[in-house]
C-alpha cells in the first residue's frame, strides 16, 4: 500500500503569515483522512489540489480553535458545492457542540450525511475500521481533552508467492485458503505448508499522530510506527514555555520517537517566536 | 485627512487557491475599521503587516459565512496576544450568537473589553460617530438581511488659510471663531469675514461598501462616495447565476457608481468560475 502524507499547516496557536494552522491529510491507500482543520484549511487543500470532496474522516484532536477553527468553512463549502457523499467527524463534545450550533443559527442544509463521533475523554482504541486501515484513538496531556491518532494498514489476506501457483499447480480453492493464513491439504491427503506459499507478513504502514501534549506519549497505537508527528512549539532552551503552555519540545519530540521505537519523526506547531524552523531540529 | 484601504479578501463563498474570502481594512486617519472579515483573515492582515492590536471596530455585513468565519480565529489571537484595548462589532443577530455561544462553550476569557452591536435588519442610519469619521448603514438586497456601510470624514473644523495669520495679524481667539465658520469682529469694530481667513470646506473623504445584494442601491450615503466597493460576483452574460443566488453582475456595479455619482469604483468578490478578473471589467 501506499501511503501520501501532505501538510497544511505548522503553526501553533498563532498563525504567522507564512505557516497556517495546524491540518494533516493522509492519503491511505486511496481513503482520504483529514486530521485537525485549523482556520485556512479549505485554502491548504485547493492549494495542494486535494479535492475537499474526496475527504471521507476527519478527526479533531482537541477543541482548541487552531485545531478546527477551518471545520465550520469546509462544511460551508461542502454544502455550496452540494457534495453528497458521507462524512463521518471524530471530535470532542465541545466541537461538536460548537459546529451543530452553528449549523443549526446559520441555517445550513447540508446534503451530505453528516456522522457526528464524539471523542471521549481519555478513550483509548479503536475508532475505525476501513477496508484498509485502522484508525486508534489514544489519550494525549494538555489543558483540555486531547487525543492522538494512528492510522494503520489493514492486512487482511496474505501475498503468494508468485512462483508457488506454478510449482503447486494451485487451484483458485487452494490460493483463497493459503491467503487466509492456512496451509492446505491437497486431495492426495498431502499438506501444503503456509510458509511455503505465502510471503512473510509485511510490517503494516502506521503514522502516529501526537498534538498537543506536555507529556510524552507512550502507547502500544504509536510503537514501531514508520513515521510519528510530534508536536514541538518550543525549543529546549525554552522549556519554561512550553511547561506554562503544555506542550513539547523538541526534544520530548525526539525522545517520544525513541521511547516508542518509531522509523521516522516529523515535528511541527511551531511557535510564532521562531521565524525558521530549523534551530528546532 | 489620508485613508488607506487595504484589500484581504476577493472571493464569493467558496475560496479559490489564489483568492481569499472577503475582508477589507480602511485606516480612516489612523482609525483601523475592519469590514468583514471572511476565513483567513487574521493571516491575511500578517501578510499585510496589519497590527490586529490596532483594529479597534469590526463591521460585519450579513452572516453568511465568507464574510464572517475568521472572526472567531481572530478573537481567539486577540486573546492568546492577551490584547486588551476595546473592540466594538456590529453585526446581525445570528453572527452575535454564534460568536457568543462559541467564546462560551470554548471557555475564552477575553482581556479586551468586547462590545456587540446588533445590526436589525433594514436599519437605515448613523452606526459610529469617531473623532475622525461617521459610519453609516444602509440595507443591501440579499437571501439573507445584509447592510451596506459608508465610511465619512469628520469636518469639524475649518482650515485657516495660512496667510491670514500674518496679514490680519489674528490673536489665538479670533483663530478658534474664524475656525467654526464665524466672522470676526476686531477690537476697531471691524469686520473679517469669514471667507477671507478660512479656506473652503473640501468634500469629505467617502468610502462606501456594498456586498451582498442583488439590487443596485441608491442611498444618500453612498452619493458622492469618492470610492464604492461593489460586488461583481458575475460577468453580465452569467446574469442567470446572479438572479439565482442574488448577486451583482459587473454591470450592475458599474450602474451603481453612476446612479450614486461616485468618482471611483472598486468590485470584488469574483465567483470561483473566473480564473481572471479581467473579464469582469
Amino acid at each position: 500500500m501506499i501511503a501520501t502524507l501532505h501538510i497544511l499547516g505548522t503553526s501553533s496557536a498563532v498563525p504567522t503569515a507564512k505557516r497556517w494552522p495546524t491540518a494533516q491529510v493522509i492519503d491511505f491507500g486511496g481513503e482520504l483522512m483529514l486530521i485537525d482543520c485549523g482556520e485556512g484549511c479549505q485554502m491548504q487543500l485547493r492549494r495542494q489540489k486535494i479535492s475537499i470532496g474526496r475527504l471521507r474522516y476527519i478527526f479533531i484532536s482537541h477543541a482548541h480553535g487552531d485545531h478546527f477553527f477551518g471545520l465550520i468553512g469546509l462544511l460551508s463549502t461542502l454544502s455550496v458545492l452540494k457534495v453528497d457523499q458521507p462524512l463521518d467527524i471524530f471530535a470532542p463534545a465541545a466541537v461538536i457542540d460548537v459546529m451543530k450550533y452553528q449549523l443549526h443559527r446559520l441555517g445550513y442544509n447540508l446534503r451530505l450525511e453528516l456522522t457526528w463521533h464524539e471523542l471521549k475523554e481519555g478513550y483509548s482504541g479503536v475508532l475505525l475500521e476501513t477496508k484498509r486501515s485502522v484508525v486508534e484513538a489514544f489519550p494525549l496531556y494538555h489543558s483540555v481533552p486531547v487525543h492522538g491518532f494512528s492510522f494503520r494498514e489493514k492486512i487482511t489476506a496474505k501475498n503468494i508467492r508468485p512462483e508457488a501457483i506454478e510449482s503447486y499447480n494451485l487451484e483458485i480453492s487452494e490460493i483463497v485458503i493459503a491467503k487466509k493464513g492456512q496451509d492446505v491439504e491437497r486431495p492426495d491427503g498431502s499438506i501444503l505448508k503456509n510458509a511455503w506459499l505465502t510471503l512473510p507478513e509485511h510490517r503494516p504502514l502506521c503514522y502516529a499522530y501526537c498534538t498537543d501534549t506536555t507529556k510524552v506519549p507512550r502507547h502500544p497505537a504509536i510503537e514501531h510506527a514508520h513515521v510519528l508527528y510530534h508536536e514541538a512549539t518550543f525549543l529546549e532552551k525554552d522549556r519554561a514555555f512550553a511547561d506554562r503552555t503544555q506542550h513539547s519540545t523538541s526534544a520530548d519530540a525526539a525522545r517520544s520517537a525513541l521511547e516508542n521505537k518509531v522509523s521516522h519523526l516529523l515535528i511541527g506547531h511551531f511557535s510564532g517566536r521562531y521565524h525558521r524552523a530549523d534551530g528546532l531540529i
